[in-house]
């Protein structure tokens, strides 16, 4: 009898735990958002197959909604089946071959990430670096590309989750297609809270997060593609690096003309939660529901100064759905985070990286973006402050 | 005034749609396998911050699960944020550095996606390849060895999703382990279903999904890695090429020994549900979950033999949770699949690979390997041959 089909001595006792129950939290710090009750009751729909009939209409309207999310016609736009950062990396394993001339903006956390993810993709990376609470500097941009001709890619965020602040994406990416660089854009925490434009601006290779103003649970990626983009990732000179991320072959599943056919099984009730909350989305329309986020910007602004906090970042290139803020005196940081979390229930965000003990990073991002909680968080931090 | 200030026209007609809603299904093929109503219901609960408090400690609770279901006291044992797939290259990704030789062992489709994706990874790969519907042949893999005494890892698939066949892996990892490599196991279709057991037998990166026999909805890879595995990739020459796979970097959110600190944002809601589904398996026992499934293989065997199928697999290598069957004459492939998922709601699996139209995969996973269903997938057979 063969070893496996004996039953052997088992190595470890069996943990036994509860079962898992969420303490009742309001999302609003730098992402997960808060996910509205429908999201996630969809979401827990029974489990069908990746290639279920029913699954293959779900993901054709998906993507109808991701492109008018995007504001964009490309075809090759679809939800990584992993977390933005895999996005990141989708975007950059395709588009960028080893030996590459890069150029990634940094202005904060993530525009670092994505110069290390280029760098692992074994390109050459060159930056342009800015002030963290400051944008990408457009001047900079030009100065890089007229040092370097060679750029073949230009990498930039658009709002930096890190610092809260907007770059003028559309300034960038003229500026890439002026020079003839592939642009690949990072609006994880950009889309759905201010005006994201694919198509007008000309990005090649855009990736966002599921979990910022799509208000959905973490966990995917939704990216789109340039026809340009496409087509040079299919005249590559070497395979991408991801088997899972290689565009040539996801497409198979997710944009094929024929049948659909197996790639990896995709995060199947995940995607039922994002197809829900993308048609929130598409209900509510998009225009109104940027104008929801700046009215709760205002709101939470002034709410903020009167308590003695203060922006980091100048009112031009604030983001509406994400607020770096530092402490008044009578505020302490770690201490004050645990009461709000622990006694009202409110989840913000700490800063991060060389914000890390410095400031407080506050969101009102998606289904978070409502005045009613505004004035909660207010309210709250009222009496923390007294 | 900035253009991203104001309103522009939008590109596309918003593209309207109806709420998701899963058809009723019974899920018998090669995965994704049926999920508890209890899973989708944890699942369901609001999403939390990843680094809530009560978050951190259902990832250890998590953690605990996992290792007895592998069956080792691996202090480097997590969820990656991923498909099975992404397991895959985290594995093999986090081992390997360009330059490396690598042997690979074939038998069907993911032995053959390891193959690709460890060359992807920069390696050499050599291979032994054997017939599909026919375990890892030992013999080829002592003679790869001796060939190629510069071997530093081998790869295999403990369960072979595309044959239906089971590996001896305490024999192949004896073999691994005399010529001093380290071993990437597949245990993507094997765990929980048969006994995987990392430690006693000494395999340094191993990974799963979560769809198969855990029955967790799609979009999970657990893996663990041995403590020589952990050492070996901190003392890497080059960095791992994907930033997000990147142990060393990982770590600090799934494993550190101080305070838990963002690497990236885990799939919050997912993960919750994997808690419950290992929950489940730890409550029945895992003795008790490799009996059950040998309980039904051994009722569908019989019930398939009798309506004239032919397994594929010889007994002694045929995998209890998963059955790759050749169809009787009187029934056709893709007409029959179609009536047992539209009448009866039974999803079944077609060939894949080389057996793309000419078998069938019927599975038998986690809370699928019931003999209540058995006998339904019987029963609807028995209406369809007739």
């Amino acid at each position: 009898m063969r070893a496996e089909q004996t039953s052997p001595s088992l190595v470890n006792e069996p943990p036994y735990f509860n079962s898992f129950s969420s303490p009742n939290r309001l999302l609003m710090g730098a992402g997960p958002s808060q996910v509205h009750p429908d999201v996630l009751k969809v979401m827990s729909n029974i489990t069908i197959g990746h290639l279920d009939p029913a699954m293959l209409v779900m993901m054709d309207e998906l993507k109808d909604m991701l492109r008018y999310i995007f504001q964009t016609n490309n075809s090759m736009t679809f939800p990584v089946s992993g977390p933005g950062s895999l996005g990141m990396e989708a975007c950059v394993n395709n588009m960028v071959e080893p030996g590459d001339k890069v150029l990634i903006c940094i202005n904060g956390v993530f525009g670092g990430r994505m110069a290390e993810v280029t760098r692992r993709a074994g390109a050459e990376v060159v930056t342009t670096e800015d002030d963290w609470g400051k944008p990408v500097d457009p001047d900079k941009v030009r100065k890089a590309f007229s040092e370097h001709p060679d750029i073949k890619h230009m990498g930039f965020v658009h709002a930096e989750t890190s610092t809260g602040v907007l770059s003028d994406a559309a300034n960038l990416c003229q500026i890439a297609k002026e020079n003839k660089a592939f642009i690949i854009m990072d609006t994880v925490t950009s889309l759905a809270g201010v005006p994201v434009q694919v198509d007008v601006w000309g990005a090649d290779a855009v990736y966002s997060g599921s979990q910022k103003c799509l208000s959905c649970p973490p966990g995917l990626s939704p990216v789109t593609f340039s026809d340009a983009a496409v087509k040079h990732v299919e005249n590559r000179k070497q395979p991408v690096q991801s088997w899972l991320l290689d565009l040539s072959l996801v497409s198979a599943y997710w944009n094929s003309d024929g049948a659909r056919t197996y790639h990896h099984t995709a995060p199947v009730n995940s995607l039922m939660g994002l197809h829900e909350a993308l048609r929130r989305i598409v209900e509510e329309g998009l225009e109104t529901v940027w104008a929801r986020h700046r009215d709760c910007q205002q709101r939470m602004v002034a709410g903020l100064l009167e308590l003695g906090f203060e922006m980091l970042v100048d009112e031009e290139f604030r983001l509406p759905e994400l607020l770096t803020v530092f402490l008044p005196p009578d505020i302490e940081d770690a201490p004050s985070r645990t009461l709000l979390l622990e006694d009202h229930g409110i989840e913000i965000s700490a800063g991060l990286g060389q914000f890390a003990g410095k400031l407080w990073r506050i969101g009102m991002m998606g289904e978070a973006a409502q005045l009613e909680n505004v004035d909660k968080l207010i309210g709250a931090l009222k009496t923390i402050s007294r």
